[in-house]
């Protein structure tokens, strides 16, 4: 019999992180982090995983396991839909794989939903019953907490601020749809914009980004652009109120729909500055119904949400 | 001791209605129906409504009552906010009104919210746990059934559907915003919309509508547009048209979003025929991610969905 210890996994699509926990206490006992291959698999991921689960907990077993994954996941069924970054993980049931591997129960869901949660329970979040988690980095995603609990909707697929529509005439997402907010405000999307508008000359606009990105317009990053605006970048900035402009719009469709307390933002584009939070803000009050308030609040708990939510969700269970 | 009688009750905005139900019947054991006056006030409202439940109970003591109320309230205290057609329903404490006179317990909630519950319990919902309801008729209108029960929101302002904003460059709508859903989609709107292309002179489009209306452009309805679209109008069809469209977007954006089973439609235009039906399930089709399906489904009980809600609400308390 363990001490009550919890093993918290996050597969990230980049990176591998475990992290065992003490129930009740607040700080790890132990953690680990890899950075995945560029050639890698599900299989490879899944190994180096279990290694690194199985050193941090030595002869222990855990009393429960919590999983984010960065992926589609059918929480109901603890099955690995798919990866958009790693081949290989096609329908794993994760769930069974580590309930027969360590002996104890496990739960498994996306890391939108997983980091709604830890924010929820220790983060920004924390002391709301009813938020709404949104990431914002290679793309938008987000988590719904609604009564302390997370909301998936009936085919596990709530939460999809970021495919939902802000703009009929805006630029065609790969989802088939137009004027998605993560095809406006994701952090690859937006500097794509952004190179492009510098392709086409843009009345002379950009210079200070173009020679960030030492003329290779391919070069430019989500980071870039905010390092350009921040300096003073015209397009640059300009680009990044688009961005601003459109997740606002999302959020507040999402608040005028679901009157959520609090929206808690995390994700690289988070960091981009003031003139994108200013933006971000504006556009919510401006979209929000008179009667409708929201609070919105920069995540806490930084890299480390999902690995957060996977200690509640092992709480909770499934 | 009443042999469990529920009474449900319905503030209208241009109608009263009251019905008593014996709990577990399925057929109402009387019913009435009074229009309000034009230069009606609350106070007069509330009278006719004590009177009208009054003949409907005769000596009988109600179990509890349910109240459908046609404008904003706040349901944690029973209280109506206001009504946007009739004066003197500024914050009157609906549900202590009628606890002190019935004796009985009551709960008062917003009509989109009641007839969400209607349709959920005895409607086109039925035995589906996850549902949005949408009223399309001079305003938009939206409640949420989550996990079988009500979701209000932290500020019991959930469901607001109908300011979601689908186009950033569309009309300004009087909340404030641009290109909301009711904006677009809403029938006195729409009838507008439609009036001010004729005026314009829209390149001799809209002679059937024209002629329907007698010439007098203000007197286009959203009824008479339906009427003049089946007839093969063209300007006609380009309006309802557009108001699906907007509408089709809406609940593709809080399907992606909440990810409910099913979408029930009720109101007036909802009525407006094959082409809008067929515009709005395209849209939405459209606009949600591949993974979402989601069902949409006209409103079975029609008028009387507030009143059933009513009886859902009286059965389930506050």
């Amino acid at each position: 019999m363990s001490n009550h210890l919890l093993l918290a996994l996050d597969f990230g699509g980049t990176k591998l992180s475990a992290a065992v926990l003490a129930q009740g206490e607040s700080d790890w006992r132990d953690q680990r982090r890899v950075f995945s291959p560029h050639d890698g698999d599900g299989k490879y991921d899944l190994e180096t995983m279990l290694n690194m689960a199985e050193a941090l907990l030595g002869d222990e077993t855990p009393a429960a396991i919590g999983v984010s994954f960065g992926g589609p996941v059918d929480f109901e069924r603890g099955v690995v839909r798919l990866s958009h970054h790693v081949p290989g993980w096609e329908n794993v049931p994760l769930r069974k794989i580590l309930e027969d591997h360590f002996g104890a129960p496990a739960a498994v869901d996306n890391d939108a939903n997983v980091g709604a949660l830890g924010e929820q329970r220790y983060g920004a979040g924390k002391g709301t019953p009813h938020m709404l988690y949104v990431t914002v980095s290679t793309g938008v995603g987000g988590g719904w907490i609604l009564n302390g609990q997370p909301w998936r909707g009936w085919q596990g697929m709530a939460g999809e601020i970021g495919h939902t529509m802000v703009d009929p005439n805006g630029p065609p997402c790969l989802c088939g749809n137009r004027g998605c907010v993560e095809r406006l405000a994701s952090g690859p999307y937006m500097a794509q914009d952004a190179a492009q508008r510098l392709e086409t000359g843009d009345n002379g606009k950009g210079a200070i980004l173009r020679r960030l990105a030492e003329g290779n317009l391919q070069a430019i990053t989500g980071k870039m652009l905010s390092e350009a605006a921040a300096l003073g970048d015209e397009l640059a900035q300009e680009t990044l109120k688009r961005g601003a402009a459109a997740l606002g719009a999302g959020i507040a469709n999402a608040a005028n729909l679901v009157n959520p307390q609090k929206v808690v933002l995390g994700g690289g584009v988070t960091k981009a500055g003031d003139l994108w939070w200013t933006t971000l803000r504006q556009t919510v009050e401006r979209v929000t119904m008179p009667e409708v308030d929201v609070e919105l609040l920069p995540a806490a708990l930084g890299d480390d949400a999902p690995l957060w939510g996977a200690v509640a969700l092992a709480e909770i269970g499934d």
